[in-house]
């Protein structure tokens, strides 16, 4: 099965990456810094991008894509309730956002005046990490309660983002996790890689994880 | 592209059933029960086996098959450590277990001697929804960090449920989670639904959860 499932895979994938690559052009255009934030069902996406939006207003102009497999609009009225535009893309099941279901949401948001796009991608480590959506960053949220061997268990994932944020750091106390032994995991597939511990509770670490966004952003507009 | 992707789909779940079926055959003929334990990422797969171990040895004989992404068998080789004989299959970064890698992997194990085999799915919440593996019961473990929203974010996993397993009960009194809120979603989905609250840290709830597995056991041996 897996054999006659792969070109057809391959087929998939590359008619992806070339409506990715007019989603990219988009973003430069209009020099909105695009982020596809990814992570497992309750790491704590809405939570980043709440406090995100807290952190950022009055400084970047921020709008959300927000990705789910049924017609649910918590997310995205969270967002919208926050004051900043959402988009909600309902994906019919399916397991992860792809670059035509973000082309889609883009003619539903005024990408010119946006200085900062966050796309909430399905949660789900595995099938997102496949799917190029034109944005700029690879963003995976890690939770504490997760455990620290999900780098070793869900490697993909782990090699292609440019950053990580380790969410639920308040909840350390009352879980087993190894720093180390999770870090270690995160150097072999990703040396080096751009790493923020955050809590959305306390707000610990949010500040120097948007403030890498805003330097990003400005870069974007040089 | 998805009105291209249906018809490749539908070929791949019809021949998965074809193979389920067959699989569904061979439990039953060696009078093995199969739960197919599905979860998020970090929900507790792994800790509920080795808690279900624990309080079954001696009672009930039982084998596991570790479903993975990549090739590590830190799951499988816990399993081992406990005095159970497991298996260890990579999906090759797969989303998901199939049919046809559980009779794969049935081919390593004593199925005979068996009364229980768990089959610990890939950490997901979409994509095993859609893949009937043979087994005579889905269980789905939510977990407490999580969040009370899944529900209605991750409905389709919801509905094909026989168990519902929430674990690390321990962490209430330090993360926001509305038990009602999350009890009326899963309601609504799939009323009824037969549901074990648990802890793996302290214990909590373990043996209303094994009392259940004996039982179904026993049934299926009369």
């Amino acid at each position: 099965m897996s054999v006659n499932r792969i070109p057809v895979v391959e087929k998939i994938l590359s008619a992806n990456d070339s409506i990715a690559a007019l989603n990219r052009k988009r973003f430069d255009e209009t020099k909105t810094f695009a982020v596809n934030l990814m992570a497992s069902p309750g790491a704590g996406k809405t939570s980043v991008i709440l406090q995100t939006i807290a952190a950022l207003t009055g400084r970047l102009k921020l709008g959300v894509i927000e990705g789910d497999t049924a017609p649910v609009t918590i997310d995205a009225d969270r967002v919208i309730d926050a004051g900043m535009p959402a988009v909600q893309i309902n994906t019919g099941g399916d397991c992860h956002l792809d670059a035509p279901m973000i082309d889609s949401g883009l003619k539903q948001l005024p990408l010119e005046e946006l200085d900062l796009l966050i796309v909430e991608n399905v949660g789900n480590l595995v099938c997102p990490a496949a799917f190029n959506l034109g944005t700029h960053a690879n963003v995976l949220i890690a939770s504490i309660p997760e455990g620290d061997d999900k780098p070793y268990k869900y490697p993909a994932i782990y090699r292609g983002l440019d950053v990580l944020i380790i969410n639920k750091i308040d909840l350390l106390p009352y879980v087993r996790f190894n720093m180390d032994y999770f870090r270690t995991g995160v150097e072999a597939l990703n040396p080096g890689l751009t790493t923020f511990a955050i809590s959305c509770t306390t707000g610990e670490g949010i500040n120097a994880w948007t403030d890498w966004l805003v330097q990003r952003s400005a870069e974007l507009k040089r």
